[in-house]
């Protein structure tokens, strides 16, 4: 048995990172990550079964926060009031520390197609599991897919704001911004049609 | 020069959809589609970069119909109500007779995870396209990626019903009634919260 690393899946995740910044990721190996932290290949995989992996460390935990946030919505929430709970629990998984990290994240993936279809079979999957668990809590099945599909959108361009250049304002804010701007969009569009 | 093969695409393509539902898709090769309409692989390779992209042939025709729909609406519209003469748009690109071919695409591409990256790609795509039609006509950023995000995931959703078993309702019908299910699911929050 190889010895236990302490904060290993950590140390190799943010090594990554700055080596696909610097270097570009298709020019960095699994390898190399480790050895920038003194680990060896053979721990990178016992943690990460392929570099891209690296990237996406840590989707359950962010699923969950989602989850969380439904599981705390009153009992006689509507749907969209359960996503904003949902919503206000994701927020809280990015505070403004985790801002720079999350930029220099975006910034790789933005410059890779595979990394970039990673990001959206990861929210797909998000809005999957919303949906599940809104029809759990008796939601209707349409609405349950509606609702957790726009849900994940507002989350998805929120946090592409939250990481903008010079953006100052918390993701809750932004989010709840959006939410809002939701709201009035399909409020307008449904005061005209009638 | 080879010789012009008339409706060569459309035929490889009906070709690819039967062996890749009866077969598989990667116990089908591009030689074996070609051969079983008569064709050689480099006419199949005249018109196709790989086999996957047999299944998304015509997908400059599929998001220009939706641009129509935003070409179409009235100057005065609201985004939603750009988005619903796209969604309108959109779905006459689907008449009743395409739902047997959409359902065996579709069973085609569940089965495949790579084929699910690329669904989920060109819905990305859509999306960004529509955003980007609706800010060229005056519509403020956010609400343009919103109501871009939102319109595709209600075609997602409509379309999703519409290849659903039994289904009978045309796709229009379903969109119509998938929007007006939004506007019901957002007005409720808004009531509520207020």
């Amino acid at each position: 048995m190889a010895r236990w690393e302490p904060g290993a899946p950590e140390r190799l995740q943010q090594a990554a990172l700055e080596l696909f910044a610097t270097r570009g990721y298709d020019q960095t190996t699994a390898r190399e990550i480790a050895e920038s932290v003194g680990l060896t290949e053979r721990t990178f995989f016992r943690h990460f079964s392929d570099k891209r992996e690296v990237l996406f460390h840590g989707q359950d935990v962010f699923v969950q926060a989602f989850l969380a946030g439904v599981g705390a919505a009153s009992p006689g929430a509507t749907p969209i009031e359960i996503i904003a709970a949902a919503l206000q629990s994701a927020a809280s998984f990015f505070p403004d520390e985790r801002r720079s990290h999350s930029r220099t994240r975006q910034a790789v993936i933005d410059k890779n197609p595979a990394l970039q279809e990673r990001e959206l079979h990861k929210f797909a999957n998000l809005a999957a599991t919303l949906a599940d668990a809104l029809r759990r809590r008796g939601v209707e099945p349409l609405a349950a897919t509606l609702a957790a599909q726009t849900g994940t959108s507002v989350f998805a361009i929120a946090f592409a704001q939250w990481i903008g250049k010079g953006e100052r304002r918390s993701l809750n804010e932004i989010t709840a911004d959006v939410l809002g701007e939701l709201r009035t969009l399909t409020a307008k569009g449904r005061a005209r049609s009638r």
